[in-house]
């Protein structure tokens, strides 16, 4: 089936998921929504980011999506289950494919969850690692300075260093074996967070997982797409300039043409411009 | 006249302002917007900036205000032009006010500014100080990473520390002796940026010339109330909550009883429910 995978996030942090979807299925077609005029989702409540993401995914739908990959962790945890109550395609999340790698990492089953305030505060990791294993002991913190950090590009330095250390101190002293990085923006800290945590922590993220996730569903539902080559579509409702340069550094290849979209403005013909 | 007058800003930082209009003057009343559900304005284009303030603004209209306060730097910066090109009652920004603190303050005529990307971006700071006193140099500067900290409340400590010093160190080399807090959200870090810049830079705001300026205009027009007392009303568009808890610290006093608004959202009768 010829029509595009849709993929949103609430801003450039999903395009670390969307990576791992081309590496994977390249002869799929992609539409990617970036929300950056109202980014961030993870400070805010469950009532808002459920309407953001909502129009996000109304959004995509206009654009003849076959599935929707929700690839932010603050919007699939606390958004998923009621998108996928109402939508006949499948939704997919990043909570559960991050949840599985966990489990299937770790040994002595401590593991430790960072993430946005609203990802922790939901209680959607803990929950999603029970169902998998109930031996499980998990550790939650969040970290609300490494979204702007990570925007701001300060991912090395005394600054994110001593932000890491006073978020990690108390998942450390517990002695967990897996940390997953809780939010799509976080990889950008790999780095400098795995010299923090040292060599006997894992740091799992959701992006492998959450593409094999994307492949398993298309193929029970027989909706892969045949083509040669994918085309990929990107849309932003602000700063297009700004996602096509920074993009490049989360999705590891140049953006071309990212097209503005609002789509709070549901009746804006401008908006669905390209619309079948 | 009785009528309210209006104040919003990106989320909770214009409240510094606010308080300096509740101290001087006591017999207005005020309506609040705060647009915490799609916080921070600051790191977002001119184009999406002018439309949430044009959205911001309107909510405030139908509330029957006298005045609009742009208590925000950013949407003072870009939409403050624009409102007052096509809105019949007077808009009054910060940035104006707090050039006009930063000159009387100089001696040297060597100013700095730290605000929002966006804010800096405008150079409407140097424009407003130019007006005033051409012989001023200006040094500015983006901390995009002080409303992060101020919203989490590390407002001392090693991250805040280490961030203002490197953020602070190229206007410090350049010898001024007035810093303007070019953001609403700043103010919260002042005990950290005195210690940081030392005794011989004055730390400048524009909350009290601000303030002053309302009540000019009121005079010029004749509006002023005659009540004793000013009624307070606020509104946020996502947890009101977590405003009435924060804003004490913003504004000096509790507030009470902040209710939701999404302006965006113009044709819903709920959001409009206390139009006259």
């Amino acid at each position: 089936m010829k029509n595009p995978i849709g993929i949103f996030d609430s801003g450039i942090g999903g395009l670390t998921v969307t990576r791992q979807v081309i590496n994977l299925l390249p002869s799929e077609s992609l539409v990617y929504f970036g929300d950056t005029a109202r980014v961030p989702y993870g400070t805010k409540s469950d009532r808002i980011v459920r309407e953001f993401a909502w129009e996000d995914s109304l959004f995509l739908l206009r654009q003849s999506v076959k599935m929707i990959v929700v690839a932010c962790n603050t919007a699939s945890a606390v958004a998923l289950d009621e998108l996928n109550r109402y939508l006949k395609i499948p939704v997919i999340g990043v909570i559960k494919p991050g949840a599985k790698a966990a489990v299937k990492n770790t040994k002595s089953g401590r593991i430790g969850v960072i993430g946005t305030q609203a990802t922790i505060d939901s209680g959607a990791y803990p929950t999603e690692i029970r169902k998998l294993n109930q031996d499980c002991t998990i550790f939650s913190r969040a970290c609300p300075l490494f979204v702007p950090l990570a925007e701001e590009g300060w991912v090395t330095g005394d600054v994110p260093e001593s932000a890491a250390r006073r978020y990690l101190e108390p998942l450390l002293a517990e002695n967990i074996d897996t940390l997953i990085l809780g939010c799509t923006h976080y990889p950008l800290l790999k780095p400098l967070l795995k010299i923090i945590v040292g060599d006997s922590i894992t740091l799992v993220d959701s992006a492998d997982e959450t593409a094999l996730e994307v492949k398993a569903v298309l193929e029970s539902i027989g909706q892969e797409n045949s083509s040669k080559q994918g085309e990929y579509e990107f849309y932003v409702s602000d700063l297009p300039r700004r996602f096509e340069e920074l993009g490049i550094r989360f999705l590891g290849r140049a953006i071309t043409t990212v097209k503005l979209a609002e789509p709070w403005k549901a009746t804006s013909a401008t908006n669905f411009s390209v619309v079948e």
